[in-house]
């Protein structure tokens, strides 16, 4: 059995010296949103007895589940990431858009000054390309990354890239702003571990595989780290029917809503793999209660090496952000105004 | 190798003497839509030699799937089905609501008053149940099917409810508006054929375990009897995770609109099993362009033998027909003014 | 809460006029294997005491599942099913044999004449033939049923084969040794309930998307009706791999040994839908503990009209045997010697 | 459109100068089985005509799918991994047995006597456990490796244990004798490429929500590195029905022998997660052709901090092994006679 200490106490600093003892005796201390800091351990007496007499006003929580730091009951307010100037989990609903992957100079500007006319807030892209097969085509690395994010900058776009790899976290997180966890990483608990401790936002996808708790395990994770900016992505689950390449369970965002405080996307490019099935499931997920979505989009759709069935041209993108832009409303939630294309 | 042969012809019927010959030969002669009708054989030179001086504007298709009569590239326009007044298919988004057993007269009659004061057009009660085991309640059979028969006309509304054996479907069909075929059935060839051979509008469920091929080829049964009046209802499929009872598969909704020209309803409150989820899996159906909602709505909700956990309460009920009304406009779509509560 | 009373009294019969009045209350009185009647209803106390004092020696269960009568605890032995002198479910392992569909009065001679000399015991095929499109070959229907009737009488051997209707079932009945429901009809209740009034031996497939639970339920609607001669077969499931064309779960069979009394058997054809894959399967069921196998088989395994692929020929089918034949003494298990290959 | 050349050259290194030229063309060379060098490219005509010249004898294979270097087409003969004096993938069935996780000194040998003395021939440890929660209890880290190490050799057994970091591969190489990666980790990339640069033995489970094609790309990605140590081992994937852990699919036993050159164990314990059906399940993927198992065996089975419900004691470990070795010899394999319980 285990116990997590809430303190809300915005005050203090979870690295502060009242707390070096505690964690000696193998007390996690972490940070939980803005105002909260968390001490989680074993229902130990000796232990329970000091923190009372450290933290008078503290709220003591029985464990239930194995992932309390995500949990809406302990915690109560919905958690907002902040991305440059963009909140995730706001009353703004975020469109994160932008080729499967980084290919050329002239393409990337394209595409990007594309999706953020039609008002995408941050600008999506991968380097590092997990691909089934070891011959296929793996991207284009930190080249890649370095592109994406001078491309981010000039277009006042956030940026969002992949990471697969630990010891490439650190690197990384100098040129991107949000570090994604594909699918094929969303247990690979090194990975989410590092970056945790980058502090950097992360996308966490659900593994095509992972149930709900599981999901919740790999953001605890990154939570159990200190690093309480974890947006997560719902991108399809396999079933037995191939009509879709997988299956979008939108059902998990009203079920991730009540039970977690994190904000939750969702990606209806890779679940679907179908061009013509990205707007209405675009609009499905915020009819369901999403907090933004991640899209493929890309202005020279038909020829890109990596998932160009499933991208959107730049027609069709600005038709969804004006369908989205009309449907939001009425749901409470605003899509913002176009940004500046050009930053300077 | 099979071919169709697609005949716009409003005029004629396809039990005509000038098809006589022809099915004499084998030849499945069906009326498709309200102007067409479709003949299919195999690929026999003699016979297409005969059907040409017979209807020479006949376009021939030559069939790739099991299901051509489902197509929307053989035929391109969209089927509506009619339900008394109720077009399901058309512009007008179609919510049948109500309990799923019947049970009382009263409750019934409070939940018939209620869905139709708050803008569904259709009553839904289940009389005959299949329950996983014998020993569970049944349902009310006949007397509940005349109960809800007597309350849908009290209240202007057509009825829908599930056929499970293809002996009850000629007099069901006398009571019920819409036959239900529930997913459990969803492959019982028997009662397909039989709910084909009434004429009758049917809501032809999706089994949990069938693929969207499969679903097709049941519909398909239905219109190889002559019957077009067929209505699509997704209500979840099995996947591994248990966190909802079944998983809404809600990317069928578009796949279904590109493929077929039936019309496609969706059931959030089989396919969650929770009340909470229903409203935001609603208004998703909605956003993904389905044509209408199955809703279990009860009045007396945490009173009921059967699936209580899922149904909504009047009050529930009404919000969520009131953020449909605000949502479907941007889908381009209405949901009609509220009914009159009770006729004459 | 339900009740079942479990009397070990095999010179009772559950129709017999000491019945009479408990049944008029309500109770179902069942009987159960060769020496047991058993008693289920509501846990009423009137009813409690009036069955005590009738029945002095019985044995009270509380039901805790949907399908009591299929449970191992509550009865202890397990049931085996007769079938003219072939016993499945006791220490001979059992191999039913033939085409997936009767075709041709040479073909099912040959193939009857081949699989009884490899020492099947029983004689498949299928008459009514349940088919995803209602354009594909749907049997050969009564004329098949009864030519499979004649060839399992010349060959001595019994025969099973598919209903589809509950309006065949008694007219198969009298054709056809063991009763088969197939996966699509698994959760068919009308059906279950026909094939449970016949009293004829059932072979009840699983359903592709059907838990143990349902599986077990449905097995419960056919021994509710006092029918305790049901066969399980697992036949694959639904997952998301298509690698081979179901998952057939072989883990069920020491699964249902352990909760249930009825005999198990596996049908490795349907599940892998490859010729190739179904010795080692038929192999590996025979070690899991199964009491025997439905196989494919068919002496022009490559020109039949239905599951060609996955049929055996007569070579490959006697080699199947020959390996059963060694590996079952490992389990505890026998295969019989062959049988004569004609009758009289 | 790729092309793959298979040289067979046992004379030859892939590091050798002759091979140098043609890497810095972007050519892979890499050793397959003992005999084998491949080279993979893209079928550039300058390049195909450089190796022409250079390997006269070469076969030129044109590549279909994303694995060519799994194929058994591509190589014809079965890979056989050698792990100390134990041979993976030959006639004799290798059993790999211990304790889920490493806990305590006396425990482990305990349970490493128990093992070996009823004939396993590798000892399996979890020192890094990837757990759902970052709560549970994570494993013993490197002084659980250490100790794994020393047991094993103490009884004459090399040792499996999980690596769940590419920074730990290195170091774990030198302690253990086979690198198992987790299903979790199962499409983690950098990982497997790094195992791949290890040379070491790999035993790659498959994810449990990966089909056999992916499952064949992971393993790819260690045999591109130059690797050709590979063993693939099945542990169970995610389906609907709860009734076991995970849905042990054996039937990719026989797909995999048919289709890949590697050898094949089964985890029936992790898979089942019941005690009682690893016994059945171990015998069943016998029967199916499997190469070896890999099963959770404790001494203290009831008091382990990790998947103690599947682990067998010693007892009924014995009583499988007694089993196995009487069912192998009719599927033509054996299991070789009990090894000395201590070296030295």
């Amino acid at each position: 059995m285990m116990l997590l200490v809430d303190v809300h106490d915005p005050g203090r600093d979870p690295h502060a010296a009242e707390f070096v003892d505690l964690q000696a005796q193998g007390v996690r201390v972490r940070r939980i949103g803005r105002h909260r800091i968390a001490m989680i351990s074993d229902d130990r007496p000796d232990l329970v007895q000091q923190v009372r007499q450290g933290w008078p006003e503290a709220r003591f929580v029985a464990v239930q589940s194995g992932s309390p730091l995500t949990e809406r009951d302990t915690f109560g307010e919905s958690t907002v990431v902040q991305v440059g100037d963009v909140l995730v989990g706001g009353r703004e609903f975020v469109v994160m858009a932008g080729p499967c992957a980084v290919e050329g100079v002239a393409e990337l500007r394209e595409t990007a000054a594309a999706v953020a006319g039609a008002g995408a807030q941050v600008l999506r892209g991968g380097a590092f390309k997990p691909r089934t097969s070891p011959h296929a085509f793996q991207g284009s690395g930190g080249a890649g990354l370095s592109l994406l994010a001078r491309t981010g900058r000039e277009f006042g776009l956030p940026v969002v890239s992949e990471v697969v790899d630990p010891r490439d976290v650190e690197r990384m997180a100098e040129d991107v702003d949000i570090l994604q966890v594909g699918a094929r990483n969303a247990q690979n608990f090194s990975l989410l571990a590092e970056v945790g401790r980058s502090g950097s936002p992360v996308l966490l996808k659900r593994g095509f595989g992972c149930t709900v708790e599981e999901w919740l395990g790999a953001a605890e994770y990154i939570l159990a780290e200190g690093n309480p900016n974890v947006i997560l992505c719902e991108r399809g689950i396999r079933s037995f029917d191939s009509v879709t390449r997988f299956t979008l369970d939108l059902a998990v965002v009203p079920v991730l809503k009540q039970r977690c405080h994190l904000p939750v996307v969702v990606d209806p490019s890779h679940a679907t793999g179908h061009r013509d099935l990205v707007a209405p499931m675009a609009l499905a997920a915020a009819a369901a209660g999403a907090d933004g979505l991640l899209v493929d989009a890309h202005t020279r759709a038909t020829s890109t090496k990596c998932d160009g069935p499933q991208a959107l041209c730049a027609d069709k993108f600005g038709r969804l952000m004006a369908s989205l832009r009309a449907l939001l409303p009425t749901v409470n939630r605003t899509l913002p105004s176009r940004r500046l294309q050009v930053a300077g």
